[in-house]
């Protein structure tokens, strides 16, 4: 097969926000403890933090880490993650039935995210708190010192603030999952009231509104329209969750399922702007993507799960070779908006749905998925120039006219590099690509990378180094 | 006069929930101090509970005691009941404005209902507070330990969770004199999501959510809809409230008022399968009648008392005949609804519109509604039967064809027994009753007891004994 | 021109409420800190108090001071301004984005009323708090003693109760700015259940519901029935806030505005009695227009402060001698509504667009709109006598038929004197004013005062002296 990938300097989508290539850390399963966090191994520093995870994330390259959840936080009390540890209550944790210690806090968190070179994306409770949890959070968090909260923190052991830019009113709020789960107009009215409060406390930060917890959910749309409504004037983002799944195991069928990433996306843009319209307002809501991945290889194995374990292995799904395709598709569409999606949180990091996984005591090893965003996030920086992809297509179970080729090209101007990401979505055929690119004079090939060849059930967790 | 009943073995109407059985302690009045609690009274124990007050509860053999509230849950913070007693706090309590001494709190409640035999019907508040004082109380209550509430429990002297299993969202949260009253969509919104994070701590809870305060409320019907609407899939129960009053001391009229009771039942009992085929559901929601009696001979009484006593005298109804009489009737209604009704509790037990009354530093006396309660309570369990009443009937100024017989058949298996209860409702013409009983072979009978001949007004206040 | 003012003495539009002689002390720039209470200053107090301010608020005359907000008031956590000075904390106060130290608090402020002889007009905070706070506050203030919060006032140096009478519910939480603001429903909703429980705890104080935060609101009128028609039967007073501006620096127009305060009234009343009509209701819901006064001259200076100072001069308009002339029409208008309207605050009292203005380890100082009110609040006590006005008239740009003369006609029983209150609107003719007054023989002149004959512009900034 052949396909021919076109494209112009000129001709941009958009300057890619490097948080695009954001990640998740929740309070989730084996994601904090034993995952960043285990004090005990051999390669932990002496805050308990294990350095192997963090180069295995510094090759991630992961400017953004969404924290601490999530389904977490709707039940969380953030003052019970500060203080001496010791004194730190053990908590009930309700939206997953563990216990949660609180042994890994704030200022841990902070440090961390210090040694991993990764910038916070932070959430308040929404779920059993409002104003007055939020407004404190933020003033613990950015305010310089003098008033109580602040000094708390000084008195804590950080003296300079967190400086935290980027903030999530709750997550997930429509679900009827979620602790304290709201109907639109609920939402909208408390994330309109917080974001003013806490715009109040600092104006440099933005934050993100939860939009609907999936595409699927009977208020899609209709949840979206009447938050904005709310607080339009008040928020930056609206968030977008998607997670795909092959319980069908039908690979063309599974592979085209970026496409209602596609749809997705564009059909929250058509809300926002209609709010924008109709609200005649100068200002422009952009997205914040912040929970995206494949999740369905663990959903039996946690459904039999007694709860109240503390850091039980929940959400450990085994990524194959399929799942790293459909990665890479997602993140080709996600670039492909780049000119509306700002934010993208691939959920999660470390064990938890993640493309990174620890053995206790062991070593770190990684996932399939882990190659596409590693490749994506290092080399796909820069500006995304509008592709034109010209390739055959298939049908699937659900899907029409999906092209046997996914891609996107970007303009690396620092580099003075132009890097082409694409995907061949057929399991038999190799696909002959022609890059047709306008405006780049005196271009040459530096580099090709494929991952090709594998079986598509390929797991690496046997074999760690399947995919080096 | 004559009258039939007739059953058949083989057609019932349901196994009896022993819960049918239950009644109720307020913090109101003397229900508790001087109550059920006297420390220096002759027959109180080391915990200062009056043995003579457990002794006459358990000839009544109450399955199960609803607590706090009624009203007063709904001002109520729990965590001011537990701890040292010198440090619990004296609390301004405003739904009867006295004075809460919280010397009477959670844990020795609980010791009581242990001492009493009875199970605990416990209410949280969705007055004032919401979502996190309900789950912090139900996690202290029923955790094992290991975390914070749990382990605050055993430090306060239980090791082991109470493990209460029936719980009330609330108290009729729709009635203005509620503190924090609700309309339906709040109260439905609110008691939906409590309902949903109490079972994520312990699902083998059984929730009873407030219907309307009575069935003279405005908003009665559409109040059960509304809140159901909601809340449906979290509860179990819907609540219902009654009480009756003589102030036309009219007796035919008086002994007619359970009709109500049943037209009450079967109007609800219409309203939860109507939400339920909306919904298209599997699940039946089934009643709990939590607060029904006779009340009004305190009312003129109450209405001068100065606020912000201790323990003051409130509801200190004094029962007559014809009140034990209307009390027999409605332990039959209920009886005859067991299908639907699994849980009722006689407002309230102790001292406040109740069957028994003490002394301070002096007796326990029984009041005359105290034996219709104690024989139903203590023959009344098995198998309700289908009851056929054949009977003359009458009209009274509000009711038309009132049978003047109000009878129900119950098989107790473990027994071998039938039961016949019934009540005569005519004040001067005996009732010749012939019961045709279906599928019984070699029935004879063991027992006859016939409560009669009393004066409608008697009341045991000057004479404890009139009735024994 | 010539002018004509009748009134009989049989003919009173109602006794004048001393409360529409009130102020307004908000924690806001330095009315407080700098303004009250300054404990270096050399007239200070032992408490540190300053008494000169003292003296000049006596000459006013004040019976009401509200507190301790405004917008203040919805961010605000009573509690932290009791207990031990140095144990409270330093608040990021975000209505005025400014330090709070809460160096004064309630005991401070309560006996600084004391010492300025005047009564409090109490807030509760209803943007980010609600029915418990508010409990506990009123309890704290007004009850006498044996329970947590009234001995807790005891512990702190208050053995006697404060005994407020007049409590506001929030502030203006119509507005967007408003910390926690709510829409109409909210509001009236949430004030309506406050307002019940306030009245259980102590059914002796008057409440006070919030109106819109100004007639130009998109929501007045609309705001007022909803709320009014959910809390009615619990409230008191609905408020009215108004300011004035001339940025337009248009003197016949701008001394017109008066009117729009009397148009104002009058909807309101209209409104309240609609509601009435409508429930069939025997109570007259009367009006507090708790914020009024003139504030433009500092609004371009306050905009561009940095945020977070302590005690910033902020809202410091510097009056002018046509401020005081509006601040006159105003008072008038407030008389002749003296039916319904029973309280009024001019806003503020101390340094915050205020007639008392102090400087740091210096003089107070009076500014020209001082004068009006002193004379109005000392001379106008009785009861406002229905006051016909006949007095040529002018359109200005907003206003037609504007009569030149705006005045009012006061009874004081007790001192047996008539009172003539009268400003001229225009700029550059004299007035002769006859009045005409029935019923009352024997009458002479007393005293006849003038303030007259001042520039428009000029303000008592740098000469103090220049309108004593």
């Amino acid at each position: 097969m052949k396909a021919k990938v076109s494209a112009s300097r000129t001709q941009a989508v958009s300057k890619i926000d490097p948080r695009i290539y954001g990640s998740f850390i929740e309070h989730l399963g084996r994601a904090v403890y034993e995952g960043i966090y285990e004090p005990g191994h051999p390669t932990a520093n002496e805050k308990g933090f294990r350095q192997d995870v963090i180069d295995a994330i510094n090759e991630l390259n992961v400017p953004l880490v969404r924290y601490p959840g999530g389904n977490f936080v709707s039940g969380f009390k953030w003052e019970d993650s500060i203080g001496p540890v010791e004194d730190r209550p053990k908590r009930l944790e309700l939206a997953w039935r563990s216990i949660e210690t609180n042994e890994v806090g704030l200022h841990e968190f902070m440090e961390w995210s210090r040694q991993a070179n990764t910038e916070v994306n932070m959430a308040v409770n929404l779920g059993t708190r409002g104003i007055d949890a939020a407004r404190n959070l933020l003033e613990y968090c950015n305010h310089s010192g003098g008033t109580y909260w602040s000094d708390l923190r000084k008195e804590n052991g950080d003296e300079e603030p967190f400086n935290i830019k980027t903030w999530c009113l709750g997550n997930e709020m429509d679900g009827p999952w979620q602790i304290g789960a709201k109907t639109a107009d609920e939402y909208g009215r408390l994330a309109e009231e917080t974001a003013k409060v806490m715009k109040l406390v600092d104006d440099s930060i933005e934050l993100v509104v939860c939009g609907s917890s999936s595409s699927k959910m009977p208020t899609f749309g209709e949840w979206e329209y009447t938050v904005l409504d709310h607080a339009y004037e008040n928020v930056d983002f609206l968030s977008l969750h998607l997670y795909w799944e092959n319980f069908e195991n039908d690979l063309p069928n599974y592979l085209a399922k970026s496409m209602e990433m596609d749809r997705f996306i564009k059909d929250v843009v058509a809300i926002c702007d209609a709010v924008k319209a109709k609200k005649g307002s100068d200002k422009q809501i952009n997205l914040s993507f912040d929970e995206w991945n494949v999740w369905y290889h663990s959903k039996d194995a946690d459904a039999k799960r007694d709860p109240w374990d503390i850091a039980p292995p929940l959400l450990e799904d085994i990524y194959n070779f399929e799942d790293a395709l459909l990665v890479g598709c997602g993140l080709i569409t996600l670039l492909n908006n780049a000119d509306r999606v700002k934010i993208a949180c691939l959920a999660q990091l470390v064990n938890v749905i993640a493309p990174i996984m620890t053995i206790k005591d062991g070593k770190v090893w990684k996932q399939p998925t882990f190659y596409p965003f590693m490749q994506a996030s290092n080399f796909g920086r820069g500006t995304v120039l509008t592709t034109l992809t010209e390739a055959p297509t298939y049908d699937s179970a659900e899907y029409k006219d999906v092209s046997y080729i996914e891609s996107t090209v970007i303009h690396n101007e620092e580099e003075n590099e132009v890097v082409i990401f694409a995907v061949n979505r057929s399991e038999d055929s190799e696909l002959q690509v022609e890059s047709v690119l306008e405006g780049f004079d005196g271009l040459s090939v530096k580099e090709a990378t494929e991952l090709a060849g594998y079986d598509p059930k390929l797991t690496t967790k046997e074999n760690h180094d399947a995919m080096e």
